[in-house]
């Protein structure tokens, strides 16, 4: 075990604050990762104050950080994929089973045995999981993925859970060329729709409810933007879209969503409401419409995700920040004012 | 214009009565067909008592049914697929406008122009359709199905709602031999998911709130039977099934089986609730399931699942009544108080 620099809370109201935390010594598969940039996702906010408590309780001292680019500063002698040197990034989970049917296919997001990167009992240390928010980071080969050495680091940093998470429903429905594509919500995830469906040729149409935010999504790569509280413009569209992308973890009208789609259409949940959502089966029946959700996406999708990204220069956009910024930062991205996402640059951690 | 004899409801709350119907005489593309059975579907009620005003409210005279076999007594001159003495049938729909993408792709039922069996705008008499509880009727070849000879007759009529309606979805959700199948509800429409399911070699689990069905959910063809308010028998089944089709159009809690299906899983609904459906989205994302509906199917389809009913020779389990004993049929049926559905022996009519 070795000692590495982090920043952690230490309850469901507590700031963030500098701690030292253990991490293991190399195994055999193990590359160790000197973290240059961590994004920030809304899921370390619920999870830092506690607010998924039913699903999945907080265990403090908590360490976020799901989003993870860095570079290879070790690692065990059975690994062939990385060498000191190489720019690397870690997701959402930093483990799996390997042998249920969701890790041979591939999928190990569904694996019913993996290892979220942080708040999760690890089998090493005995603890639980820390992420990103972290001077450095000791995870297995097969959940260490290759960065592009032509991606900006700060703004591929959220593409390990925002970019996998919006890729590959898209994909997994058959978002392509000629495909007319709607995204609702435009913030974290949505921006990152936005422009994977431009990248994939679709017709974007993105649906706010902040006219301030018109600009911005031409600027990301929408072809039209529709003012959701403005019934007119919303009945231009109805029954018309092969897919949708709803990233609104709000309550918010479903139905009015479903009604957008043409004949087998889908839309996709990738924010998760907390109260369940009142759905219409007349707007499910009459187009053979089907309501789905998606979560992240397997390793192999997501190198094939940064691979996507690195052919069509696409990252986050972000608001890079150093991590004794990071309570402030929390304040706003719970007021949803960020464009569109926080990336922390770990070079401020030395200095603590 | 020639008169055919009919039962009709002259408002939402009369029994019906014998009437007189006017019927077109043969078009160049027309086939007349003296009607044997007529099944007897949960719509024909709803539609008959303007239970659907607000969607498709009812005009009076109203003569029900859209689960027709008969004999082709007549045909006009450019008819090719059929001829005087043929078995033929007819179910929801009577027509359509035949170039819209949904006709070109064969899937009439999605056609923004289709024109329902009964109760819809009728382009030829300028009133409105008239259905199946009748002696005659004239439907245009495109929308007339061919009846094998080997199926009972009676039986084979529910065949053009019911049987359709739960035959299509499983076979657009890809349920074929090796599949874990759930049907909801053991009515009309799920005693038909059953019949299908085992004859495609899936696994089949009726769900059922009546433990008194279980031994006829074995006879159709079930291979394991849970009753839904046992929360024991149903964990059993967490994260199993490849497909659920759930036939029920009472208020109930859906996400009790989202929860039992699989990656990728699909669950369908063919009922139609009145009121919106509360669906929890973490049990879409885990397992990146799927919600939808399905209504009837295309006339190619409709046809392939008469000739998979032949080679598999299966009809629906029918309560034969005389068109006399219809006012008694619906009070049952508003019960629930048939296995599994009625059949009208449209001789009976010639007494009338």
């Amino acid at each position: 075990m070795y000692n590495a620099k982090a920043y952690s809370v230490a309850s469901s109201t507590s700031p963030f604050a500098p701690a030292t935390i253990a991490r293991r010594d190399l195994n055999e598969h193990d590359v160790r990762i000197e973290i240059l940039f961590c994004g920030i996702c809304h899921s370390d906010l619920h999870q830092a104050r506690n607010e998924w408590s039913g699903l999945m309780p907080t265990v403090y001292p908590c360490v976020p950080g799901h989003e993870i680019v860095g570079r290879v500063t070790k690692v065990g002698p059975a690994v062939t994929k990385f060498k000191p040197g190489d720019l690397a990034a870690v997701g959402c989970m930093v483990d799996s089973d390997g042998t249920c049917p969701e890790c041979r296919a591939g999928l190990e997001q569904f694996c019913p045995n993996f290892t979220l990167t942080y708040n999760f009992p690890d089998k090493y240390t005995g603890g639980v999981t820390y992420g990103g928010y972290s001077d450095s980071i000791v995870v297995t080969e097969h959940f260490v993925l290759s960065v592009p050495s032509n991606l900006d680091l700060a703004g591929a940093a959220p593409l390990l859970c925002a970019g996998i998470t919006t890729y590959s429903p898209m994909r997994h429905w058959g978002v392509a060329k000629g495909s007319k594509v709607g995204v609702v919500g435009l913030g974290g995830l949505g921006h990152m729709a936005v422009k994977f469906g431009h990248a994939f040729g679709a017709h974007v149409v993105v649906f706010t409810g902040s006219p301030g935010k018109k600009d911005d999504a031409f600027r990301l790569g929408a072809d039209e933007v529709v003012i959701s509280r403005n019934a007119g413009e919303m009945q231009k569209h109805a029954g018309s879209f092969d897919f949708i992308l709803d990233a609104v973890a709000a309550e918010h009208d479903i139905n009015a969503y479903i009604n957008m789609l043409r004949r087998d259409g889908n839309i996709t949940m990738v924010g998760a409401p907390e109260q369940p959502l009142p759905v219409s089966v007349f707007g499910l029946l009459f187009r053979r419409r089907s309501f789905s959700g998606s979560i992240i996406g397997g390793i192999a999708e997501t190198q094939e995700m940064l691979d996507f990204c690195s052919r069509h220069n696409i990252v986050s956009d972000v608001e890079v920040i150093p991590i004794q910024k990071v309570n402030e930062a929390y304040e706003r991205l719970a007021r949803s004012d960020v464009k569109y996402r926080f990336s922390i640059d770990m070079a401020s951690l030395k200095s603590e």
